[in-house]
């Protein structure tokens, strides 16, 4: 299964990658209807992460001009079509990487001299959710590669567990100093012990800052707020969507009972009883701090500039 | 393995109940010393607790008196000390049903006319934490009779499952309408759909009405203020502990990490990873609405005139 919404973008465009094989597929039209298809497939299929939507976007442009060039061959045709999915694929490895950086800096603006940082994360963001380094994970990875990160929480994020999984295990992997919380203790973690931020990834930005991200996201930002924490999303500009002007927009995915009555085959909840499991929820912009892109970092109510100017607007 | 703080008290006192065997304990004054010995173990083994404290302080004082009186025999000595350990668990059961009966009506004083509501509770604070009935689960049984109850959800309570294995094992029993959450979806709960109140139980409460519960409990008082509801203690008055003036002197259990690590043989978590695990935390009084007990329902700052006036204090 992939997850994380960077990787499910370049995972679904590697695997039409690899699907267009040069035997299958001679005729053009043919190529161009087979991507299309498999691409609005990809899209439906996880209706909340927007990076996916504007990858098939931007693939199916492409196909549609080189299907309609009679300049290009079919081969030729494939070839290109490879080669910008590779493109998008070193492209977010790099994006991460300044994500990274950003982020590590704008937290580190809030830090007196040489002091060190503890930051809260939430889900998985790293390279088991995107083409590489991460993009939470990656402003992690960036403070701890400058000696400045004290240690890090991780949340388990129920029902799925990313965060016991996922994150604990490229934290253990890097040999960064981490801690595991359940997703109940963040607010007794924040009265404890200082957090300095917290980090979190997104499925989707909205115009206005509302961002969607996995479940759970929402009440740490409220706690976050009550106890005076700095939160950040951490997300390529790709996961903006200056198409919905709010959260409101945003369409939240409801997945089996099943998730959070079982771990594995094991039964943890009592037979009978009812569950409701939305997989994201939507954090108001008023509680976030800064959006970190690959392009600097936000206020939530910059983003809308953005838009404006059409300066850094993606798909202009 | 008994938990729910008055359960922890009936059950210990209960379970010496069965080690005083008349045939062993011929002499008052090792049968004195033994249930001291037992109960003060019993008081260290839980020291969140009060209840178990206030019980064995109860008892031991009863067993001290018995032992110096010299008109009553080793064999009169059991049977008033098994007698008083009866009356404690009748009580708790008339206990549980006024707490019942005062919460109830003191959430419906906040609805209009014979609106239904909808309430949230963590943990377990039922039949399977107390004699019978429950405290928190006590209200809810008591709206659930009174025709008033529209739906009822229940947290979790990672690690340990306590929400979704006997809280919702006994609404599914009883036929409430539930639905069983993430201790992560509190806050999108509260969002989507509007909760009449929280109801939760207490370990310990503090004079001045910090309340010590379940680990997670904090949290959902933070957001449940953030989002305008309610949020009820429901605790026998014998889980007041008017020897602290606040939750600051209230020692807080960490548990093995295990817990969190593990569902069963079945391991969650990323091998090496370290894991914080605290049993319990502290809810200020700022944050709670009243606290519902077997003597009527009191706002926080009521309960330090129950300690100054001596007049329903538990120890006069």
């Amino acid at each position: 299964m992939v997850r994380g919404a960077p990787a499910i973008a370049i995972v679904g465009c590697l695997s039409l990658a690899v699907e267009i094989q040069p035997e299958v597929f001679t005729d053009k039209k043919i190529l161009r209807q087979e991507v299309e298809g498999k691409l609005n497939y990809l899209v439906s299929a996880r209706p909340t992460a927007v990076n996916m939507k504007l990858a098939a976007d931007e693939l199916i442009s492409l196909v549609n001009a080189l299907d309609k060039d009679e300049l290009v061959s079919a081969e030729q045709m494939k070839k290109k079509f490879l080669g910008a999915i590779e493109t998008m694929l070193e492209k977010d490895i790099a994006d991460n990487r300044a994500i990274g950086d950003a982020g590590a800096n704008a937290v580190l603006s809030h830090c007196s001299g040489d002091s060190m940082v503890r930051i809260l994360t939430h889900c998985n963001t790293g390279t088991l959710a995107t083409a590489g380094y991460g993009t939470a994970l990656g402003v992690i990875r960036s403070l701890h590669s400058l000696g400045r990160l004290e240690h890090v929480y991780c949340t388990e994020t129920r029902p799925y567990n990313q965060g016991a999984r996922l994150t604990a295990y490229e934290l253990v992997h890097d040999k960064i100093p981490a801690t595991l919380v359940c997703d109940s203790m963040v607010s007794a973690l924040m009265r404890a012990r200082s957090i300095t931020a917290v980090v979190v990834g997104a499925d989707r930005v909205a115009t206005n800052g509302d961002t969607a991200n996995k479940i759970g996201t929402y009440q740490i930002a409220v706690v976050a707020k009550h106890h005076g924490v700095l939160f950040y999303v951490a997300a390529p500009f790709t996961s903006i969507d200056f198409s919905i002007p709010s959260g409101e927009h945003i369409v939240i995915e409801e997945r089996p009972e099943r998730e959070m009555s079982h771990v594995a085959d094991h039964r943890i909840a009592a037979p009978g009883i009812n569950c409701w499991n939305p997989a994201f929820d939507v954090t108001p912009a008023n509680l976030i701090t800064g959006i970190i892109t690959e392009k600097g970092v936000f206020s939530p109510s910059e983003l809308a500039k953005h838009l404006k100017t059409g300066s850094d607007y993606p798909h202009s």
